[in-house]
């Protein structure tokens, strides 16, 4: 039950990149699930300029184990996880909800998308590799430029295109996202890499992020050296 | 360059679930790759039925370490390796064009894949989630029975339902194939998790199976303790 | 609370290389520790031979995390041990007196042994080193003669000496301990690598070996492929 | 071949803890090993203090990969390396001479030591675990109240005693070295838990700690956030 149901009304979604000048003037922000960070940010400028067709939106999620928080279970006890993968809740987990609202608010219309979340042994960050059709017209090239111009004052949101090698070790501990735009022109597919520290972007350096930019400060600030644990 | 190009012609697949009979009289066997296994049974049934869309299928791959070989290489390295996962070779992997003439001579057409290769920090293991849309009429109870149906009798496949929990490390050091048969209806959307050993019936286990077929042997020879290491 | 008191006065110790002849009359056996089985195996031919000072008797172990078993717990929780080796119970360990009691018999006067146990992130295997002082006249050849004479016939016990690489992956699912002799002759040092998988010599396949020899059946019935999980 | 061997008579042994004021005037300095680090802050205050016998010192050192470097090697490949444990160079290791100086030093008469360097399946971090006999009249409680005083205003050195829960995640990214008191009275033996990051304090981080004391900087400064990769 939540317990103050009353500051709902006025609460703003803090993903920044898209909320930022709502997220300024806020009392309430609610940060977003660290899925749902990393697949909307990886979709947003796709949708939103029509490269990638509605329907059929895949995100195919990878999470580090300290996704699923602190608290002690059988399948994240060492023995278990260790050199072992797995998707889980293949249906209705709660970040889809997030995703999809963003979507449908950008292309203003329904979106709908197919999300796998999965467990890797690993602790610490997320790889979305995220798919749909291109849409008529849409090319590697123009989607590569769609994404470069839609982040390039970002702080924290760094576009690579396929050529580049990237791994969610470059993330580790920080509070950037990398994209690789990686269309497949031979089959028609939209294709998106979206790298981030879950404990970080994906968590507590977003809500860092949002403070800074509540209260008028640089936005990076604070954000520099994240914390090193685990 | 290849040694001998002059046995080529009468080399047979060794994908012993598609091509039994052939291999049975075969002299010659090549072995499949170990994404193009983990794809191809995941997508064979679906393919062959009808069920799913030919346009549009995405691989999306996940493998532990031990598919790059056994040469040490900088990515490879222990510390450079733990704790972080990446894409690679997003386009032009040698293991498609495999995928791509299976799934062609079942459905009677051209298929083509869109097929995204991954390494995570585990050693053995694959993780394939495989996509694509549904067929007009298809359903998950379909495709299902479908997959039931065709692997009923295959002592290697075993086919499962989104409700059961199925990780690879459930098929560490075995010869079987996992399919987990998870269509997202809300979303239109054809969805199997395929999980194997990459060094067992991704590799050196399905060579044993050939084996064992070519020879008039019981199919399951030799292969109820695969080796340990690593 | 014991569950079964009285049968304790006719319960034999499992270490099997050390009891066999009064395990194969006996209808109770109790299983060694883990850590008991690598240490107490990797110091009796030293201690029996005198080729040891019996005080300052050092056992550095290093466990993996399947030695705590399957409960899960805070300090098991893959995020918050990947990466991260710690000691624990310094003093007072359970398998203490286990190793004292064997070797107090073998030497027939009382040894006190230093133990400190250490977990380190991985899951299966136990690597013990045990140090004391060279006893007047001891030397690695010497030491390395009695353990190769001791051993000579054990199924399941392999000596080598330092010039051998061994690591705990080399017994990872096996019955076997390998025991690399290692005296430092510059400091007068007796040191004794022992290699063991904690679930199999460590627990259940020593239990099995228990079995045989108690039916009088092949000791090593069995115990040819142990199980791979975790 | 040495490239600059005239330099070699006015270099300083940049263990900071025991050459601070050497340090401090010196115009070329030589960064300790990092099992030397780790074993030498370990045992220097006991030596120093006459509360261990010369006698008999052990070194129980395990080293996560990263301390062998970035090269890539068969033993260092990820599928060899995973959850593996392993003994090697258990004499000669170039370390060795670097404690014995130091601690020769220290107590006035000639100390040797034996020497166990051993690598685990994690990428960071150094536990050593010291031990030898305590010297007549030595206690738990004096041993650590020796140790508290001698590093009480050391900024990097922490001293606990055996009843602390320490791991080497907790210095994970920093350059502090954890020492735990645990001597084991019961045996009379002198013990400490040494835990550094091999990367920081071992390595990197020492350097910049004496680069801030040879430029006559807050010895802290830069130390804060040291890098998080790998």
């Amino acid at each position: 039950v939540h317990k103050a149901p009353e500051l709902l009304k006025e609460s703003v979604y803090g993903l920044t990149e898209l909320h930022r000048s709502e997220i300024k003037k806020a009392r309430v922000v609610g940060n977003p699930g660290c899925f749902a960070m990393s697949c909307t940010v990886g979709l947003a400028p796709a949708v939103k300029n029509g490269l990638v067709e509605l329907a059929g939106i895949v995100c195919d999620c990878k999470t580090g184990v300290s996704g699923a928080g602190k608290k002690p279970a059988a399948q994240f006890h060492y023995p278990e996880r260790y050199d072992s993968a797995n998707a889980y809740r293949l249906t209705g987990h709660q970040h889809v909800m997030e995703i999809e609202r963003e979507l449908s608010a950008l292309a203003g219309k329904d979106v709908k998308v197919t999300f796998t979340p999965q467990v890797i042994p690993m602790t610490r960050g997320i790889l979305s590799t995220l798919y749909g059709r291109l849409a008529a017209g849409a090319t590697q090239a123009k989607v590569l430029d769609a994404y470069r111009i839609t982040y390039d004052k970002e702080p924290f949101i760094v576009v690579k295109s396929f050529a580049d090698a990237v791994q969610t070790g470059d993330v580790r501990g920080s509070n950037r996202v990398i994209l690789t735009v990686a269309c497949d022109e031979r089959t028609g597919t939209f294709r998106v890499v979206s790298h981030l520290d879950n404990l970080v972007k994906g968590q507590a350096g977003s809500a860092v992020q949002n403070l800074n930019v509540m209260f008028g400060l640089d936005e990076t600030l604070g954000l520099g050296w994240p914390g090193a644990h685990p």
